[in-house]
């Protein structure tokens, strides 16, 4: 794996979901003097703080899925020196452990990841994903 | 109103929202060469590039919510040089049309709100809401 360009860190995080791969999920995620403030929001979820807590729920989630595949669009990154914001749709195939691998989910997340430079690696700093829901704004 | 704090900038946003005041609103969000990039996630909404489409969905919010209160918990501010980034868990209590002020929802969003330094003020670049709910995680 890279994490030597913003794009090259983006894929490595959702590589290490697909891949369900905890260890370089923890690889990805910002260390020393970053890990107190790391943050993380799983669709739904309240807000995680703190390398620990936040690897402790990749293992949660991993632990439960046995597949998972996103296909990203509307992908856009912002540089802003040494931090990084990249802003995207995932769009997601999943199963689930009751499902015997039907596929229960095709679910659509949007995304913020904040990236920032250590060491001359982008890692991940925040993740806030969030349910799209059925066009609750349109209704007027 | 001010922004030259970041805590001040991240207050008014909320302070303009309470007030369902569009031009207050307006003027918390980023303005010139960051208006192309503003970026926008309403809870359970796809989501908002641009502050002309951005301030169109506070428009059709707003015209939607006779009242709404907050009450910020877990308030975390980490500056980055000329970006900051506001995360925080808005607990809303709100009416809408329909229920003659007979209130309809209390319910608990998580927030990361980033905001840039431009002539000396903070002006709100992405604000990404997402709904919390009923302890997903939990249940292993």
């Amino acid at each position: 794996m890279s994490l030597v360009t913003v794009d090259e860190a983006n894929a490595e995080f959702y590589a290490a979901f697909e891949a369900v791969d905890l260890d370089r999920m923890s690889a990805v995620w910002a260390d020393g003097p970053y890990a107190e403030s790391v943050s993380c929001v799983h669709p739904g979820w309240p807000l995680l703080r703190g390398r620990g807590e936040v690897l402790r729920s990749w293992a949660l989630i991993m632990a439960n899925t046995p597949f998972i595949q996103f296909v990203l669009t509307d992908v856009r990154t912002e540089m802003c020196g040494e931090h990084a914001v990249v802003t995207c749709s995932e769009n997601i195939l999943t199963a689930d452990d009751d499902t015997d691998l039907g596929f229960s989910a095709g679910g659509s997340v949007v995304t913020t990841n904040m990236f920032v430079r250590a060491d001359g690696q982008w890692r991940l700093w925040l993740h806030h994903g969030s349910p799209v829901l059925n066009r609750i704004g349109d209704e007027e």
